[in-house]
């Protein structure tokens, strides 16, 4: 039997735990997992971890597949959760049962819970936005009621340990604010000019005043329509 | 032996390939592969393939394994190349004949060849940047010039039928620039209210005045060193 010297003790490591899933927006996942991958490089004692149900292949909203790092039952208790989105896979996945209790139990364990674009949703079916101020991709925004919570049209939306991004890109600049909060202005800097966050769309920033939101109304119908039809419980709360 | 009819023949598919290897740094591909992806679905003959030299999994710099979904044979004559760059890895991959082959020859067949990040180091040791602007992430620009190429300090540059973006993130502007040009600027804004590209980082644009660059200069040196040590004449060029 071999003893372990107190001086060989690992110290705590603070894991920001990303939650991967079959079908997400890959994006969604990318963006903040490359912020917080940078981070670990600053002897701050932080490591990043995917996440799934198993490790081996899921399909994204793009032609690449990708595997998790870890199972659940791996990373009970990250410092840091977060969930990103998607479309119809994501409404499905208000239907998985274990995804559901990772999120929850490992929320309750978490300094942080963070989720990007429809993540929300999932935060939302897990009991976890009731009466918090959040948002999620705009298509979506208005269903964060059927969860409890106070829809806001903003970039990210702090609610006391629970930070929300809006759609998929939206992650990047959560993710930037998360290091300010948990490493500090200059590291949160670093990370930026690393990772040259220095956006210039071609057309400048999205004209919502231009754009009509409504018309898109009956994608988001539809999109619920056939992600929950076996699950008309949940369609109808999300209608 | 059956006949197939002339008008059951396939429509000629414009494809958008991204050149995936092992330790690229993960947000250059999945930036531009998720606006590309969009394009896909406007219905004007675009698809999406993540190429590799083979289909199996792959490491990033994140801790999320991907794979390919078609192999270097199989996409010959791309309509738009694009090469995502990274750190140690994509200077390795400059000694990748094998890689630098796919790219020669399916640049020589596209319409488009872009790169994102130091992506734009492997089209230069493949010989497409020579007397060409070009960018590449601000830790390698003035090395573009051991290529032939004049370093620009873009976020972008359009040089013929090349287009290289900065560092990173860049990838997600240029992209949709790209689509601007082949697509149309209604759809490339669809694309960017669909992705809600809609930048804020919390502490505004990167401040490059701020920023002492110079102080990085021993790390871009000791990347090269350590990544091209069995490679002296590359390294040689390359310093």
């Amino acid at each position: 039997m071999t003893r372990t010297p107190a001086s060989a003790a690992q110290p705590a490591r603070k894991t920001v735990a990303f939650v991967l899933y079959p079908g997400i927006t890959l994006l969604d996942l990318v963006g903040p997992l490359t912020v917080f991958t940078s981070l670990t490089r600053f002897g701050l004692g932080f490591e990043v971890a995917v996440v799934g149900a198993h490790t081996g292949t899921m399909s994204t909203d793009t032609p690449l597949s990708v595997s998790a790092d870890r199972t659940y039952a791996e990373v009970p208790a990250p410092y840091l959760l977060c969930v990103p989105g998607g479309e119809e896979p994501t409404l499905r996945a208000l239907a998985d049962a274990t995804l559901l209790d990772y999120v929850r139990t490992a929320s309750a364990a978490a300094t942080w819970t963070t989720s990007v674009c429809t993540g929300s949703l999932i935060l939302g079916e897990a009991g976890l936005l009731a009466g918090r101020r959040a948002t999620t991709h705009w298509m979506f925004r208005d269903r964060l009621t059927a969860f409890g919570a106070v829809p806001v049209a903003e970039r990210w939306v702090e609610d006391g340990d629970v930070i929300t991004a809006a759609g998929v890109s939206a992650g990047i600049d959560m993710a930037l604010h998360v290091v300010d909060l948990i490493a500090g202005d200059t590291v949160a800097k670093a990370i930026q000019t690393g990772i040259e966050y220095d956006p210039q769309p071609p057309h400048g920033p999205i004209d919502w005043a231009a754009t009509d939101l409504a018309a898109c109304a009956p994608m988001t119908e539809a999109m619920l329509t056939t992600a929950l039809a076996d699950h008309p419980a949940l369609l109808a709360k999300l209608r």
